[in-house]
């Protein structure tokens, strides 16, 4: 048992606390990390707010770190005391029907304990000072200068890569990239359609860039994003607030017939409607990142789907996380993708709460708390 | 000019009236067909009974024949006098943007005169004996006798086959069997699920069964649809009226986590949603088929998308008419598909009427008419 510092979310809608907490050492097949840097996701912000139907308290949230081996639990084989890591709250075993099937990232082997709040023996490791468990979040906790993470859920990367740059590819970089990459397999000189230029958007922007789309068009109400957007491969701005007349119609103009691939990454399920009717007939196929707001439909004609369009997701951006995270550390660390100019803000672990306020009033791309 | 008998939608919801009709000669790049016989499909009576939004009248219906070409206009080299052939309402022009994506069968080069109820040109071939226009429907017209069509709107079938059979290629079997092999693209070893066991269901077993399917569960209200549908391929029947509790979970349970693929025969906006959530997690794909009512919308949450199921539709089943049509008569042919069984009623032009009550009364899976 180690003490290590926190930001528990107590109860839903308050404040994180930061306070000591107490940490079980690995289990078998367990990992202790020290978590270097922590970025602030929206998903973060869902569950805390309240909002995320399934949010168990008191928990320890945060799922896009980054930090260093401290100690292996019995039986762990791919990682040892000083590798450096990146918890992956999609987990990769390799040996579920999922892991085995190559049309899915989405490794079931500890789903229902990690929904739970627990590591996969339904346990926590966590607990307060005075003994009261608090649950782990995502499978991951990385609001916490140490945390307790399966073997099959940490993505071994290379040790010059800084931790206050890489924790972003334990979600955002790679949800977005991962949409183009490996959801939507967009190819050359293909059109698209972002919705939403925050921390996501800017990421299948890039990833756009990337796969070498021709035309990739940035959609977001608040023309403060134009600037970093272009930095990262936008060709073309659009602000609905600024379109006369229907804005699928404008879009569809805009990309001589429709995108070949649109993704809406701002969760609201009307962007979801337009950014499926704005894809191609015949072939545009939309894809759907935002998480969106408990019980919230999408909805359209079916006559949309009929004449061509397909409606798919994204989870992790279909990343096998300990295959694919290694990589795309690679890729910022040869210049091919670039993570610095997101990182707007660095806090220290109590200034956390600051970070979440940041995000509401649009300020940030990421907050990256350091430890 | 010759005179020729039809069926004619004289206004929205009337029977057809079957008379002596107008017909001019093919204009350049047409052809005169003799039609030797037609299918009567829901869409046509989705036109006729007034329901269908986007109707013309009067008009003569009917995109489900074979027939054998009598005259050929100036420029048409890829037919000649004597040819059989089997009209598409979704041509293959194999010059336009779409015909030349291998993503999309949706041939654009005639639509939108053909939306209107015209020839390329825009005018009409088809006339009352008092002079009074009469539209052409789907670029086929297909209820009489003769009719003309564009020579990229034709598919030349080889020459031992039987109209009162291929007719059916025209519509029905090419969208069923085309949704399984060109739209989904079903691996051997699947597990599938079809909705709605009529004309359209049956051929999306059939082209199951031809792709290797392990599991092929028919869901229908009626069970009287068993016997046919086991003859086609079927392995599972369910009974939604017949199932305690709900209808997704017990498809789920059946097909061990969800069907690789799923299919919509009914038009229904609610079997819709529930083809999709019938679908496996991480890589389920459901494909819309039927056609839904004029303003009907389906809906979903997005966490079924964003966990990996896909939402996808298909036109003509995917098909390439010139290219993939005779392909299919000749598997029809060499005893790879069936289509006999599936032609449950002849009738003459003058007892047309009676194939839509057949149709009502879920009588019939294929009514003919032959000539």
């Amino acid at each position: 048992m180690i003490r290590t510092r926190a930001a528990v979310a107590v109860a839903p809608g308050k404040p994180l606390e930061i306070m000591d907490v107490n940490l079980e050492g690995p289990k078998a097949g367990e990992v202790l990390v020290e978590i270097k840097a922590t970025g602030l996701c929206h998903t973060d912000e869902f569950t805390r707010s309240g909002d995320d139907p399934e949010g168990i308290f008191p928990a320890i949230l945060g799922h896009e770190g980054a930090g260093v081996v401290i100690e292996v639990g019995e039986g762990v084989t791919s990682l040892e005391v000083g590798d450096h890591v990146i918890p992956l709250y999609t987990p990769e075993c390799r040996e579920c029907e999922y892991c085995l099937n190559p049309k899915t990232n989405l490794c079931q082997s500890i789903r229902t304990t990690q929904g739970a709040g627990l590591l996969p023996d339904g346990t926590t490791r966590f607990s307060m000072l005075d003994g009261t468990p608090i649950h782990h979040y995502m499978g991951c906790s990385t609001f916490a200068n140490h945390t307790v993470v399966p073997e099959i859920a940490l993505a071994k990367v290379r040790k010059d890569a800084p931790f206050d740059k890489i924790c972003y590819i334990g979600c955002g970089v790679t949800t977005g990239i991962g949409a183009v990459i490996n959801t939507a397999k967009v190819e050359i000189g293909s059109t698209a359609i972002v919705f939403g230029l925050g921390g996501i958007g800017l990421n299948v922007i890039q990833g756009l860039r990337l796969a070498g789309a021709d035309q990739i068009v940035g959609v977001d109400l608040n023309p403060g994003k134009v600037e970093m957007a272009t930095h990262f491969g936008m060709t073309d701005f659009v602000n609905p607030a600024e379109v006369e007349g229907d804005l699928v119609a404008h879009l569809v103009e805009l990309t001589g017939g429709g995108a070949d691939y649109t993704f809406d990454a701002t969760g609201n399920v009307q962007v979801m409607r337009t950014a499926l009717e704005a894809a191609h007939k015949g072939w545009g196929e939309s894809i759907i990142i935002g998480v969106a707001p408990a019980g919230a439909e999408i909805s359209t004609r079916p006559f949309q789907l009929v004449t061509g369009r397909s409606w798919r997701g994204t989870a992790f951006g279909g990343a096998s996380g300990r295959t694919d995270v290694p990589k795309i550390v690679d890729w910022y660390m040869d210049g091919k993708i670039e993570i610095d100019p997101m990182i707007t803000h660095k806090l220290s672990l109590d200034e956390i709460n600051h970070g979440f306020d940041l995000m509401h009033e649009g300020k940030s791309i990421r907050a990256v708390v350091e430890f």
